[in-house]
């Protein structure tokens, strides 16, 4: 018996629009063929989200078919039968003597079938922005009659406008999201251990709601005093008391898609100074989302955070939001002053308002939203409070 | 109030120790200074765990001072205060105004300090395995005066050789995969979605043991019936039915010290196929056990597992095993055919001796393990077996 294919989260039409979108580009570009390296790219044009990306693994996508190619590691090659929409006859597994190995990877697989393919002198798409020094030599010295055109982020800028199916996932990932925040809000007591409430918001990732599951985990982090002016930890041994502030950032995830949420709680009555910065932070962010348009560019969104919050006597000195989808932050648009994409409907960013101050003061709060053809959707329906924890 | 320190993992000798045999491999290259940008290397020479490692970042170690300088975003500045255990004025946060900037990012601060410390002419070690060509290009273009030496893996190399209090703190995270894998055995039952058992694991995963939590998540992967014959997919929305082979593979993690466990279940009878490939793996794990003794190489370990599986009518097409420690795999030694590292006490290893064979038939068993001064001493106190659910 062989591999049978998986349930798939999108319809094969789902994933021809999208491959069809990336064949106009290369045309565009004049690329005969390209090679997609990351895993969030291979994820959208394919439904491929099984973990080996941590070897080499090239997505071949040709003019010339309308089904693209993979190469990954023998091992998990079977994951890329039961997952991705294409034929068995286009999923390859390299062999394991490349792993490991200093001399020879899985990209000199990937040479092999585009040397093979008629492509030894053609122009050829590489994403190079994850690739090793090493790797982009490889590609250039072992197709020396090829020209390699870095193709980074090609892919990526088609993913920023979502379909209406990709939305739809988002809206479930945001459900899992706010499962979790009220998980949190739950468990987030005086004497208990931070370790002990993060594995019970975890579990809610895990689990889902709403009979569908996480699907995966992504960035998990509870930052609390004395560590809430700071983003990045994980969590810590030490529990919960009465005056402790806590930072949530975490994220459900569904079919690779990640709706990301942030907010901050207090066991007890916040300090005045946090309380202030959290009024300027919820103003800011409705002025940020009152002049998100189809027109208007992610600087003049910006702008208006950072204007309102000035006003609030307060400054952020990082990003207010990027754009987000498959694997979290997609690397391409910036809710940033001077970032000068326009909106479209159907873009989703994270209004990322996170605002580490000083070493006494950091605060977290954000949304995930679409453009809509009028104005902003955002995805979670937990309120933009400052959760007060009274026992 | 500024940001204390937290509680340190290791005493600041351990530290000192690890950084005096870096330093002693900089002065057989001749190097005068050392850039280290891979995070768990980072975590080896300073205790950082904070997850900043997304944007760039160094530990500059020096010849000339006893602890090394840190580069990091300004917003994880904090977590490095709190986490390393160097003095307050080497940590050193660079503006946001470097993320998701085309032109500049945090290692043209790294390069700043190098050239205003007098390292503009002399011998620079660059962990470069990691790095983008991009940033490798500006290293050289910005220090076009001194000579920027390759050191991948120099660090981690000196990280293969376990202190006792590091070997303590594996064997802390294998207690921590032991209650995980006593956890999965008690959950996974006929009617039990993937997602809802995996959701119960990872929880045991961060809550840990003893009363010492899980301090970060690792790898995790429940690969079940359709998919036991691949190695990566998280987990499904699937229930699980009388017949299905479930594959386990995670790790408890302490300071971001990992030890890997893996082992495979069914529920109910195993295929006689399986039962046999269980049996010819344990023996071939029991040889290799047998074959680890310093001295020894990581070839001749690998040998004995092959050859006593070959015995049994299967064959393994991938390595047996790896170094392990910090963010689970140290990409030094392999435990494979021709890998002649000489095994030495307190080296550390995850004998990983999953067999993916066909799309029809994977198998996993795993132990991680400390080479004595006479033998091994495995972690997990897990029985080597398949184990059988009936309900």
């Amino acid at each position: 018996m062989s591999m049978p294919k998986g349930p798939q989260p999108f319809p094969r039409n789902e994933y021809l629009r999208r491959l069809s979108a990336v064949k106009a580009e290369m045309e565009r570009r004049e690329i005969d063929v390209l090679v997609v390296t990351t895993s969030a790219n291979i994820t959208y044009l394919s439904g491929y989200t099984s973990k080996s990306g941590y070897v080499p693994q090239g997505l071949i996508v040709s003019l010339k078919n309308e089904e693209p190619t993979f190469f990954t590691r023998r091992q998990d090659a079977p994951a890329a039968l039961h997952q991705m929409f294409i034929e068995r006859t286009r999923v390859n597994g390299y062999p394991e003597a490349l792993i490991a190995n200093p001399d020879m990877d899985g990209f000199d697989a990937v040479i092999d079938f585009l040397r093979d393919n008629g492509f030894a002198r053609r122009q050829i798409g590489l994403e190079m922005n994850f690739l090793t020094h090493r790797s982009i030599e490889k590609f250039k010295t072992r197709m020396s009659d090829a020209t390699i055109v870095d193709f980074t982020n090609g892919v990526t800028w088609i993913r920023g406008i979502k379909s209406d199916l990709e939305i739809a996932v988002m809206r479930e990932a945001a459900a899992i999201s706010d499962a979790a925040m009220l998980r949190a809000r739950d468990v987030i007591r005086p004497g208990v251990r931070e370790a002990d409430a993060a594995s019970e918001i975890i579990a809610t990732l895990v689990r889902g709601t709403n009979g569908r599951a996480g699907t995966d985990l992504a960035s998990f982090y509870v930052c609390a005093s004395p560590r809430s002016a700071t983003p990045h930890i994980r969590w810590s041994e030490d529990v919960f008391r009465n005056g402790s502030q806590i930072n949530l950032e975490f994220g459900g995830v569904r079919h690779g898609y990640v709706s990301p949420l942030m907010r901050t709680l207090t066991i007890g009555k916040p300090s005045e100074r946090l309380r202030r910065l959290h009024e300027g932070e919820v103003a800011g962010m409705e002025a940020a989302l009152a002049a998100i348009k189809p027109g208007a560019t992610c600087s003049e969104v910006a702008e208006a955070f950072y204007s309102t919050l000035r006003k609030h006597g307060f400054e952020k000195d990082s990003r207010c939001g990027y754009a987000v989808g498959i694997e979290w932050t997609e690397p391409t648009a910036s809710l940033k002053l001077g970032d000068s994409t326009v909106l479209r409907p159907n873009m989703t960013f994270h209004l990322m308002l996170g605002n580490w101050i000083d070493e006494d003061l950091g605060y977290v709060i954000s949304e995930t939203f679409r453009v809509t053809e009028t104005g902003a959707e955002t995805f979670s329906r937990i309120p933009r409070d400052l959760f007060e924890i009274y026992v």
